[in-house]
This record gives C-alpha cells, sequence and structure tokens, in this order.
C-alpha cells in the first residue's frame, strides 16, 4: 500500500486499518486522519507520536492500559489483538519453561502494582529470550522513567505496524 | 453494581467494563481509571467528560470518528458493538421505508462529507423516528457549532451507559 493509497482513504476505512497500530487505540488512528495528506511513513508516524505525546499523563497511562499482557491471561483466553498474537508468538515467550513462566507471571503483577499499567515491551525488536530480564531491569526504574520507556515500546510498535501496512522495510 | 465494587477494580477488568461507555475508546476508560476513586455516577462521568473536553481537536473528532453510522452499513456487518446494536434497534430506525431510508443514508453521506465525521445522536433520548430530521436539522450547522452538539451526544450517550452499568436511573 503505497502513500497515496492511505491519502485517499476515508475516516471509516482508515481506522479500519490503522485503528490498531497503537492497541486497541482507534481513537488515535482517527485523530491522526485530520492530519492528512501524509508524505510517508515518517510522516504518518510522526502524527502518532506528536497525539500520543500531547496527551495528559492520565492518556499516555491509558494508552499503556490498552496493551496486553505479555504473556499474560489474554493468549489463552483468545483476548490478544491479531497483532499482538503474532509479535508475541515471534517473542518466544511460550518457549519459557513452567518455572520461569511462573517468575514472569509474578514480576508483571508486580510491575502492574508498581506502576499501574502493564510491561509492554516491542518483542519484535527484542533478543529471544530477552523480556525477562528487561523486565526485572525496568522494575527498579522511577516510575517517571519507566512511563517513558514504555511508551517508547508504544512507539516502536506502531512504527513495525506501520511499516508493515505500507509494505516498507521498519 | 455500585462504586465501591468500581473503585476496588484494577485497571484490567475497569477498562473490560468501561471501555465502551465511549465507543471504541477503552483508551478513555484506562485513562480515567487514574483518577480513582469515584463518589458516584456524576462523578465517574465528569472524569470521562473532562478527557473529551481536553482533547485537542483531531482528538475530539477521532472520538466521534469511532462511532458507528446511524442506520449505516455497519448493521448488515455485524460490526457494531453489543450497545450500539441496543441502542439503534430501540430508535425504530429499521421501521423506516426503503425510501425513507435511502434519503437517510444519502443526507449521513453528505454529514460525513461535511463534517469529517459520522452523525452521533443519542438515539435512546430521542423521540422515535426522529433522527431523519435531526439530520436534516444539524447538517446546515457550522462546523464548530455542530462539533460540540455531536460531542454532547457522545456524551449523553455515556451517560446513559454508566448508568446501565451502575444500575441507576439515568
Amino acid at each position: 500500500m503505497d502513500i497515496e493509497k492511505v491519502n485517499s482513504m476515508g475516516f471509516g476505512e482508515f481506522v479500519d486499518v490503522f485503528g490498531n497500530v497503537i492497541e486497541r487505540c482507534p481513537l488515535i488512528a482517527a485523530a491522526v486522519w485530520s492530519k492528512r495528506p501524509f508524505s510517508g511513513l515518517g510522516d504518518l508516524e510522526k502524527h502518532f507520536f506528536a497525539f500520543i505525546d500531547g496527551l495528559p499523563l492520565s492518556g499516555q497511562e491509558g494508552v499503556l492500559r490498552c496493551h496486553p499482557e505479555l504473556a499474560g491471561r489474554q493468549p489463552q483466553c483468545g483476548r490478544l489483538t491479531a497483532e499482538s498474537q503474532r509479535e508475541q508468538s515471534a517473542a518466544g515467550l511460550q518457549n519459557l519453561g513452567a518455572a520461569e513462566r511462573l517468575r514472569f507471571t509474578e514480576l508483571t503483577a508486580q510491575y502492574r502494582k508498581r506502576f499501574g499499567f502493564p510491561f509492554v515491551l516491542a518483542v519484535r525488536l527484542s533478543d529471544p529470550g530477552a523480556a525477562p530480564r528487561e523486565l526485572a531491569r525496568r522494575l527498579r526504574c522511577p516510575p517517571a522513567q519507566e512511563l517513558r520507556t514504555a511508551l517508547g515500546e508504544v512507539k516502536k510498535i506502531c512504527h513495525l505496524r506501520l511499516a508493515d501496512l505500507l509494505g516498507e522495510q521498519p
């Protein structure tokens, strides 16, 4: 899909196509449509990022809270979006042993409690097996710093999903 | 469900329960969770409304663009949320004759083109059959005024859905 095609879309089609580049936040795609025409992938993603940066703190936390728990209960319940499912299965988290998985689940619960949002990681950009290490490291970060880190991961995920949709190299 | 129950919810449960009181905008419920505890329905909805009012223009338009078209193509395609389906079927729009329905569809297309978002109406608060008349009237309003009117309808819908969830009289 080239950028001319993107610029020709009505808001309904645009939201259908880009509504999940920020996980479960079609509102953001629907807002970004106001900024068309876009000159390319970089310009398009700039508007997604600017919208997130312009949200109040509660809204930025809200974006994170719309993300699934990594290796959490959602996969078993079938509630992951298609994009998350592909990304998580690429991350090798299902290869964790029972004890490692239990430990990972305990740490994600601690993370949620400490920060008030789930642990978000652009797993496609991480080494296989890096998620537990990253989780343990980020769990110790100060909350304001961790919010920035987590939103940075959201933006990486957004970049990868947009590149997929536009058929470009990330 | 009483307000103590609401205040005891983690963000995951809160977003599951309240994620669609603003149509297809779980981000807003996820943000409002930051404002707990809530003293009651009025306090809870105040935070939903304040979040919408604090969005940039593109975000407010985005909220509207997440709404389905009234009597639009979505019902046939099965893409309406459960809440919208109940509300639309209560509005008697399916009782329009073929000619009235065609006219209504034409006017909603004109509305979308003029304002850049779909025609949103809290149909549960309208007289049966009032939607075509309201649509014709609002189609002639200045864009800035119509944006305010449409967001007012979003807030009425939010109020009704919250009252349903809390088991209170709207």
